[in-house]
């Protein structure tokens, strides 16, 4: 038996599972206080057996880098009791035998969608999602790229688009890939949050034209197959094929593929992508 | 024993090496056509033993993506007589018994310089050449990355510097990375080679500044733990501080390295960090 826990800001899921990764039960509840929300899942696999391995997805920014001492914890954010909190310490009193796997929410996702979703089958993978921030998993040769430093995908730059002075909401970067094009960000520049801009609105080629610049970046860094993207923002209709055509121009075909061949996609798996990963991670 | 070739747009070099990657003996001559310079150092190896292992680091482009039909040959080149040419081939049933690794010329040196050279001990390396493209070498977690695609760090975009309004040279996207930065960006940009220019040159601090961009993007997507900076346009002395203080600018500590702290560092193995490499990808 394994299981998973996908440990989110506002709901946390934990499920058992088999040793290939399907869920064989999962429950879902509100996220609150850590030692509670932490005890409920812990309680909840217990009653089920003691899993061989445990895959913990984890709300950002979570310490994953091995051997530093922030290993396992929950840094800093706004979320009352959290920061600081040692997620592996706790799991690891109750399960002492258990081999524990930490990564992120949008690691776990990512190892998901490459496994069952949307890009499934894939080894080199990048998940993007853009909500209140705008964050990636990378997949390259079937492995999560994790890094050295504190990994924060949007907080680089790309070009402006001709003409656009908006000055940028990020608080360290202003018009960084996140300050620009955000979910805060097209709030912000558009004076109503993204989900109420219809899909002919203006926001969303301008939104697809930052998104296709950074994109861009990922392809010539850490070539992928695939590029999904997903979050709240992503889900307008129109969203995909404009980054795709927008992506198209600026590589002139240099990479060798083109906007039609399903190189950006939404994500397939939903709500269920968390919790799958988790176990994906578990027998990873 | 095991056996290295670095093969070289004018120059190739082969070593025998011993099971932890020191070089026993070596050997540099021209490149001429694929069968003869190949054939002299399958010639040369075999004087010498049959080795268990070869690693080869090939010139650009070639095709080091798994189970691609161009696996193991120089694609689209303007040398005389290589473009197709399958090293791989050759070489296998030359030593058939022998396991075969084959990389770009930088993902070799990139794996020489974290075994023994300016990032000796990490994991988490990026080895950006600056010559006539712009190239880079990523380890990520002891593992070069390949991806999917035909990789080529230098063509994505960065933001122009302010009152920029050089076109760029890039014959595909113009003002990419390369198109901005490269030897011949920059030779055709101040109307004189990168070598001439002297280090108190304006140029340099653009350099900096393009560079610095380029090098955030790599940051937050893989984020390392040094960078080398190398190739022949960057022996500017004053080009690596200059980058580093760019860097922490446009960061404002976001990532948790400071300009200071040797982030951005030249390369330490010089002509040997090709020849080292192909056999740290022997043994790798």
């Amino acid at each position: 038996m394994i299981a998973g826990i996908e440990l989110g800001g506002t709901k946390t899921v934990v499920a058992v599972g088999s040793s290939n990764g399907s869920i064989l039960e999962e429950w879902r509840f509100p996220t609150t206080l850590p030692n509670e929300t932490l005890g409920q899942a812990i309680a909840w696999i217990r009653e089920r057996g003691t899993p061989d391995r445990i895959g913990i997805a984890g709300f950002g920014p979570v310490g994953i880098v091995k051997n530093r001492e922030t290993y396992g914890k929950i840094l800093a954010t706004p979320k009352v009791g959290w920061a600081g909190f040692s997620i592996t310490d706790l799991f690891a009193s109750a399960f002492p035998a258990c081999k524990l796997v930490l990564d992120t929410d949008v690691n776990a996702a990512t190892l998901a969608e490459a496994k069952s979703g949307a890009a499934a089958g894939l080894d080199d993978v990048v998940y993007i999602t853009i909500g209140t921030g705008i964050g990636a998993g990378i997949l390259s040769g079937g492995r999560l790229i994790h890094g050295a430093l504190h990994p924060e995908f949007g907080h680089f730059k790309v070009p402006r688009m001709t003409g656009d002075d908006f000055s940028g909401v990020c608080p360290f970067h202003h018009d960084c890939l996140e300050g620009l094009a955000s979910g805060p960000a097209i709030a912000a520049r558009w004076g109503m949050p993204a989900h109420e801009l219809p899909s002919d609105h203006p926001a969303w080629d301008m939104e697809a034209w930052y998104l296709a610049h950074g994109i861009l970046a990922v392809v010539a860094i850490v070539p992928p197959s695939r590029v999904i993207v997903g979050g709240g923002v992503s889900q307008s209709e129109s969203l995909h094929p404009k980054i795709a055509k927008y992506l198209n121009q600026i590589t002139a075909g240099y990479f060798g593929f083109s906007e039609t061949d399903g190189f950006i996609v939404p994500p397939a798996l939903g709500q269920e992508a968390g919790i799958r990963g988790a176990l994906q991670l578990a027998i990873s």
